[in-house]
């Protein structure tokens, strides 16, 4: 996408063919940093501490991170023994990202093929690049079915822009293109669409605050950053028409796994008659699960996350204590947002209810 | 209320009976100052650079607004007419705040009929001493009727502690006793009542996390700071057993104006089946209006609330920029709980259901 007249992916290989390229997320908006991977240590630094985040970025990062395995895997006595047990380490970096284990296990299957180290790499090399090609393929289409609901609620809509709300950063750099809740945002605003995006600012780590308005801004997108408190309110008062968050997994029975306090938002909306729509590449569903809330593990992070929050001051990336010091913190990264609360799924493929039914309906090879 | 050992309000009289004590709320909980008012400028600037906060405060510190004002009539040729022009002064430094017109007109009223400047000073250090010790004894009858809903889901539940989370701070600091949604806290834990309390830490100003924390901290008092989002999935998975939040002005109807995000909590609460309380004193129910949602006033305040976030570095209150410096933002303080989210009113009479009935059958005399 654009950054200052340059189009940018959140991940990308460097010309040797070997380094990967990601933005040091951490550092936005105000500073933007580009770090190189080169050892499985790095890569897995890179998605414990957030460099990169959101699931199809988190998933091309592991996939990159096979390469990088197989990279180094020439000089152990035994590389595919090596490359296995890099992956299982690479798989267990955050355990909620569905996506990792998936983009790990892919690599991993064509990599076990290939024969010897040089074709372990070249094919890792060319599966994570076709990973993140079909994953921003897959969000473009999210965008082209999801502008078409914007679009619908333009017409129905007397005058004003589409309000939208969303949660949590589900932009292109979660999504090395269009990213899932922004595609139909980017789309319809690219079609011309009148709309405007309430940006939950998305405690603790202000995802939306920090690289939600970022994204917008660097776009030209209308947004105005907002408390997570402030969507409840909103929405009793007539000023957002829909909500489009994305998701780190969902059950193939709609449930939705995503960034803390999207529950609370699909409530309101829910309490308020505002459609709540899910953006996600198919990837993200996890057949297997049947109850979200009660099967979906959710990671608890450090509470220093919750106490200390970063920002700019004197020109400097500064973190500052907000509760005493001795206070406790404790901070849960995701919750689930039960399917009854759910207008539909935004999917590549097309845009369904959430439920068993529907869902299966559009993917029937599941 | 207990701090560090010592029995301390957020404001008193000092030894000399013309000093004003108060605390300056806007340092804590990483710097415990406490600010001299002698002049009507100094009790101003005080009410409006938000040393004090919360209604029954501010109430107080005008009523001691007038005492000084009295104080400084003396040389004054007309002193009467010098007094009243300061009340003017005292009542327009927070328009909005009700409590604050309520208390000075009520010292001034006394004053009024006192006589000689001497006794107009003893009359307002009386009247402010007056409405400080109500504030105070509303708030710790607020404590005993809401302990008994604590002690009665403590005899209910199998093992562990009540959890009660509750939203910004509704506490002493605010009200010069107790709180009012902490008072039920207080008072069942020194009775000895095993608790423990979730601080959502209220953006966009962090009362929850700076004050709260603070206080509960102060009187030993369990207690974890979480973000604003995470208390939907704690309801989700047990974790919470009761929520009890302050307002700042509720309808005779049952609906609750409350720091912003609070009709969140209350929907969360509604979705899990757990008693979701309000506590006030009763001079805080509007007696006129009937829907909230639609007929209470929402503040709008300054987005760099939003925008910039105060804490501790390097030992120093600094305040950080968060979304890039591009981005509007917009800062909405207060939403409305409607009657049917809340399970109940503990105020200084009793508890009642949130309905129109139930409220003028506990306070029939409106």
């Amino acid at each position: 996408m654009l950054v200052d007249g340059n189009q940018i992916r959140p991940i990308w290989l460097d010309d040797d063919r070997t380094t990967v390229k990601v933005i040091d997320q951490r550092q936005l908006p105000h500073r933007f940093v580009v770090a190189d991977l080169t050892q499985v240590d790095e890569v897995i630094h890179a998605i414990v501490e957030m460099f990169v985040r959101g699931a199809p970025l988190i998933g091309a990062t592991g996939a990159y991170g096979v390469m990088i395995a197989a990279l180094n895997a020439g000089l152990k006595n035994d590389p595919m023994a090596f490359i296995e047990k890099e992956c299982r380490r690479l798989k267990a970096a955050r355990p909620t990202a569905v996506n990792l284990a998936w983009a790990v296990d892919r690599v991993l299957a064509i990599v076990r093929t290939a024969g010897s180290v040089e074709a372990c790499i070249d094919a890792a090399r060319d599966e994570a690049a076709a990973i993140a090609e079909e994953e921003a393929e897959n969000c473009r289409m999210i965008g082209v079915h999801g502008a078409e609901i914007v679009e619908a609620i333009r017409h129905e809509k007397d005058r004003g822009p589409v309000n939208i709300l969303t949660h949590c950063n589900a932009g292109w750099l979660a999504c090395i293109e269009y990213g899932t809740a922004t595609a139909p945002i980017y789309e319809a605003f690219n079609r011309g669409v009148d709309l405007h995006v309430w940006v939950d600012e998305t405690r603790p780590l202000n995802q939306g605050a920090r690289l939600t308005a970022w994204e917008l801004g660097k776009h030209g997108v209308p947004h105005t950053v907002i408390t997570d408190n402030a969507g409840g309110h909103l929405m009793q008062h007539g000023r957002v028409d829909m909500v489009i968050v994305g998701t780190d997994r969902s059950t193939h029975t709609g449930d939705v796994a995503n960034k803390i306090g999207t529950y609370l938002k699909a409530l309101a909306a829910k309490d308020n008659g505002i459609p709540f729509y899910v953006a996600l590449p198919s990837s993200t569903f996890d057949w297997t699960m049947t109850d979200g809330v009660k099967e979906i593990p959710i990671e608890e992070r450090s509470p220093d996350e919750v106490r200390y929050i970063q920002g700019l001051a004197d020109g400097q990336l500064t973190r500052v204590l907000v509760p005493p010091e001795t206070s406790p913190a404790a901070d849960f990264a995701f919750d689930v947002t039960p399917a009854r609360l759910v207008t539909g799924f935004i999917t590549e493929r097309g845009v369904c209810g959430a439920s068993e039914e529907k869902i299966h309906e559009l993917f029937p090879e599941h």
